[in-house]
């Protein structure tokens, strides 16, 4: 759509649907690199274009473990990778053999298809999922981890083969959306963060991702285990705008472009970006610019993006990023500031 | 021109000369606000446009002290700032005068349009400017300052006549043209910093700048005297894309368009700024493309700008920025950032 973000401010924009191959085909025409900013480009048209010739960071074989996360906990789990106990669920009676084993409730997740807490359901017994089997949903069920709290970590690597990885991140989430990302994670025990990137490098290279791959993780008593991947630039890396040396936007284009990757390091101590989500247009009789003025008057460090999209309530419509020395400080500045943005300044 | 670096990567492009009064209002129609990035649009286009209802930041009152140099010593040598002894010189005659009165050799300079070092002339004695006297150029003559070195301090304004300042930066100079910034000037006084700033904030207010403005500076043994002005993002602050919290480019969107302005803190203890001069296309057998890649691969912390503009020996090109701890690594990294691209790595 011409209003979409991108549209909005690029130079040379081709409109068209990432399920329409001539359209892809035609946009192809004269790339150096054809890339993707989300995961729903169908693997066979990737396939066609590789095939008609075109250079396409990540291929459809890397892509494909984003897009079939059954395919994506096989592959980690035959390379030994921490995964929760999982299954394919077919039948209901599938669940019941599964929540038997790992305890109730399970998570059921669609196979394909889901991103924000949707094609994600927490379930008590088997027959909770009646719909979804009757829809023929592929679906496959999960173990509840335990968790402490939610990480994540991306690493990027170019078709050289060469990885750059920022620090883990913690990430918060509320109703399934991230809400605030916390670089680094705090307190993060120095072996189980060095691990965590050696994990995500071990990932990139064994499925051959070229460009950025995001890994969400859960951090347990006894460590970490993968919950999902993305290879794009991702809502846990939108920190690295302001936050490091080397932005994942800037860092996917070297990637994907291959060229040698930019430095990860941070432009400050700590670093925290939080989710703005849709409100009404108007709110305490401010509309969203004058909200943002002061917000800015408030605070002049920090950093407002808005990525043109219509505000409807619980959508992300836009983030903030608070830069710091001070954890608390920072983490609060962050709140303020989406604050102000959602309800006004009184 | 279709070429310009502008108009290769904005969304709404609109092709005209600054010089056309009607493509200025056709363009101008809609706009909220109207600016510019160089200082030769006339004066009188600037007040029609604001005659036909259009809000133009700086206005042409302002811009005018930038456009006449003469004008700018006169108003600042009112304000009682310090600029060094100047006159107006109409002939011959005139120039042996200030001659005698200052020394020689004076520095004779163009009242208008020169740039990087065009319009400036050292002459050792009345009869060298005979040219430029024949050609009717308005000129004024300057006495040389003993300078200790050069010095910028950029401040930005708001409608509303907020101000916010960046930190004094070192111009090293090569024939005229700025070659290098650093981020703080090294071992700049405390109490000059400051006077600087005040400096920048007065002349600012005091000439009702709306947007950026760049105090170019001498540094001698007694302090520090104005070399010239620009109202807009500027060569000088360059370094601030990454350098700072809130990029030159940034706050001057934020100044014309009165929101509250941003945190001009550093994001490292230094940061050098180092300009690219066009070269030949391919140097040392590499293309530029190339010598880009061996850059990247020495030096992952490096940050590359190329404007899109055709190489030509001598003329900017682009910069490169470098950021550390370490004033003497990071002004290393970054001429050796331009040396791999101007001369290839080895």
């Amino acid at each position: 759509s011409p209003e979409d973000g991108a549209a909005m401010v690029a130079a040379d924009v081709h409109l068209g649907a990432p399920t329409d191959l001539d359209a892809l085909l035609r946009f192809a025409k004269g790339c150096d690199v054809v890339t993707f900013d989300h995961e729903q480009v169908p693997g066979e048209h990737i396939r066609a274009l590789a095939a008609a010739g075109v250079t396409v960071y990540p291929s459809a074989d890397a892509l494909h473990y984003t897009q079939d996360k059954a395919a994506m906990r096989e592959r980690l789990g035959a390379l030994g990778l921490p995964v929760p106990r999982w299954r394919r669920i077919g039948t209901a009676a599938d669940l019941a053999e599964f929540g038997a084993e790992v305890g109730w409730p399970v998570v059921v997740k669609a196979v394909s298809g889901g991103y924000d807490g949707r094609g994600v359901w927490l379930v008590a017994g088997p027959d909770e999922i009646a719909s979804q089997l009757a829809a023929g949903t592929p679906l496959l069920a999960e173990e509840r981890v335990p968790l402490r709290r939610e990480l994540a970590v991306q690493v990027a690597r170019s078709p050289f083969g060469q990885v750059a990885v920022y620090p883990a991140v913690e990430t918060v989430q509320s109703d399934g959306i991230c809400v605030e990302v916390i670089a680094p994670a705090p307190d993060l025990d120095d072996d189980l963060a060095t691990e965590i990137q050696q994990l995500a490098i071990r990932i990139a290279t064994e499925l051959d991702v070229v460009g950025l791959l995001a890994v969400e993780l859960f951090e347990t008593e006894a460590g970490v285990v993968v919950n999902e991947l993305a290879m794009r630039p991702h809502n846990s890396g939108h920190w690295t705008i302001e936050g490091a040396r080397t932005s994942q936007f800037e860092q996917h284009l070297r990637a994907v472009l291959d060229y040698p990757l930019g430095e990860c390091r941070m432009t400050a101590p700590v670093v925290v970006m939080a989710n703005l989500l849709g409100t009404a247009e108007r709110v305490a009789g401010q509309s969203l610019d004058e909200r943002l003025h002061h917000l800015f008057a408030a605070e002049p460090g920090v950093k407002v993006h808005l990525y043109g999209k219509q505000t409807r309530p619980g959508r992300k419509i836009g983030h903030v990023t608070a830069l710091g020395d001070d954890l608390a400080q920072v983490r609060a500045r962050a709140a303020r500031a989406v604050r102000v943005l959602r309800e006004g300044s009184h």
